[in-house]
């Protein structure tokens, strides 16, 4: 693997149209370079945005495509220049597989940040090859995308960190919220959202589930520790809770009004939206506004409100996080014990997973056993 | 002035009603304590928001009401536990007169963010008499909302900076964006744009000012010392400023589109909005946004910009400064030698000056000699 094109061909699951089902498909890895490592896929996570991206719902998909970027692997070759990698080691692989290493962000170690990163699928890598996921038998990846798992933390277990969990930890590290005894809110119980509650009070957060109804109260309570449940229709308890949050993560993936929450925060409190949402982020004329009132059930309270207590808080956007943020945060839950509760599944189940995934019907994290499922059709 | 109850009776030009329309009104002043100054205005600017209340945009007016927020005084008579002040001092008063003293934000010198704070006008005071403005023969103030204009600072280059100025100062100061060699975007060119420019420029910024048109350039570029100009139209050049500036402070007292301005920034990069939107912030489902895009004109480009690139970057509200800041602000413009570009006018001319200010047409506030003017009937 110094720089040989060897073809190695692999079986991967693929999805060929935006109907996103996904099956058998066999192609050839990219060319490799001595930088490259080789690794044998053993667990991949299923994450929201391969939804999206399947059924091409972000108006860019290209297929056939392998999906996967939450990929825990055993390291089966490395070029001659990989140093920090060795056959045998379990690794990890996440959202990007490239950058240009030359803008700012690159400079700055935040590469995930680069207008030139590469995606871990459905991109095209520096030879011209499509990129492909982790829902096949092999990656080859740059040794700088790659991460050691800690000892002692199974790939199944790991998986979910390398893109649900760095997503929540980025942004606490990033913006000094990872220090104890803030009061941190985290809306939506999802794949994100559970590991949220987790790494927050893993920091000595107190912490707040918001959601829309009141389903998810006892796992939130019980199961992952949260201090406080709030359904946010309640309006009642919603004021009991105004200018009380440090910070809310905000995972939801699909379109809401955000002035309910703003409300929830502190002066300079951060508002940290992190689910991929494919809609504009805009003021209304109070015309058209008027009109999405009604439509979408804001209610005009929320004009005197947002005129008000905006005050210093900030609406702010966290995208994955650095290379450099993925080491921290897995020694980070190495340290503190923090698994992520998922639901084990085979290959061949993937399809029926992707299904419940979009009913939100996981607690809360798919992950398939790519190394003891059937890839062959 | 040491807590007795005079009868003070004043003249200022009130609205009576939603038109908007100021007229004098002869009223008495509130009971007066220890620690409040009795001042004598000199001049008063106006600001949009005046125009906001006097038309009870903003659903909250009461009337008779007497605006007024950017006003410099004399003082004529102190309280008995009053310090700092001494008859004959120039004094300053902004947008608030009182706060509770318990809250988080009153304890932390950012009184400004107390939800118990009062207005200077439209209000309720303590004693339960109506607050009104600087349009008026006097005022009386509790010192701590009181502040020293340095010597040597006309009222009328004063005036302006006490709402305007601060309103630009304050983000800039408390987001660590004073210091030089950063580059800055200030969007829209009004009473509060221009001081932007002017306090920026002397913070040793790269300014670029975006409008919507190419009217302002020449009097942004030579007679305020913009670097560059900005037309949010010219898409080829909007993209050659994609991901150049630290900052854009927005001061665009309208309904709006933020992502053109977010892809201005850079990585971390802070929109700060500072005009009084009355309007919800929101995300909206695609149906609805679809509607709107056709509606509004957001030209869809921006759904992908918006999902790629909002990245690490911030939006967040600020509202005027605290009266630290005040003080501080004063001084930077004092030391830098900063005027504001005004337009002097008499009260007889306030309606008229109203009037011109709703369709932009001020270089760029308007400030009244209300001393100098004939308040009575």
């Amino acid at each position: 693997m110094g720089g040989l094109e060897t073809e190695r061909v692999v079986v991967g699951w693929a999805a060929r149209d935006p109907s996103g089902i996904l099956s058998p498909y066999t192609y050839t890895l990219r060319n490799t370079g001595p930088e490259d490592v080789l690794l044998k896929v053993l667990s991949c996570g299923i994450c929201h945005t391969d939804i999206h991206q399947v059924k091409n719902e972000l108006g860019m998909s290209r297929y056939p495509m392998v999906p996967g970027h939450e990929v825990v692997g055993e390291v089966v070759e490395v070029g001659s220049e990989v140093t920090n990698f060795r056959v045998g080691d379990v690794v990890g692989v996440g959202v990007i597989v490239g950058c240009c290493r030359n803008c700012n962000p690159c400079k700055s170690d935040v590469e995930q940040y680069c207008n030139k990163k590469i995606w871990s699928y459905n991109d095209v890598y520096t030879d011209g090859k499509t990129t492909q996921g982790g829902f096949a038998q092999s990656m080859i990846v740059d040794q700088k995308f790659v991460v050691k798992i800690p000892d002692g933390m199974s790939a199944e277990q790991a998986a979910p960190l390398l893109c649900a969990g760095l997503t929540v930890y980025s942004p606490l590290s990033h913006f000094g919220l990872n220090k104890s005894g803030l009061r941190g809110g985290i809306l939506g119980l999802g794949g994100v959202g559970h590991m949220g509650v987790k790494i927050a009070k893993a920091m000595g957060h107190h912490v707040t589930v918001i959601s829309s109804s009141d389903k998810k109260r006892a796992e939130a309570m019980e199961h992952l520790g949260a201090d406080e449940y709030l359904v946010s229709s309640d309006a009642t308890r919603m004021q009991e809770f105004a200018d009380t949050l440090d910070y809310i993560i905000d995972t939801v993936p699909a379109v809401h009004a955000l002035e309910p929450y703003l409300s929830l925060l502190k002066l300079d409190g951060r508002l940290i939206l992190m689910g991929v949402i494919n809609a504009p982020l805009q003021f209304l004329t109070p015309l058209v506004m008027l009109g999405a009132i009604k439509n979408i059930g804001v209610k005009p309270i929320f004009l005197v409100f947002f005129f008000f207590f905006v005050g210093r808080k900030s609406i702010t956007g966290s995208f994955i996080g650095s290379m450099k943020e993925t080491e921290e945060m897995l020694e980070f839950c190495k340290e503190k014990g923090i698994t992520s509760m998922i639901e084990v599944v085979k290959m061949d189940y993937v399809n029926k997973a992707l299904e419940r995934l979009e009913k939100n019907d996981v607690r809360y994290r798919f992950v398939v056993d790519v190394a003891g499922s059937k890839l062959e059709p």
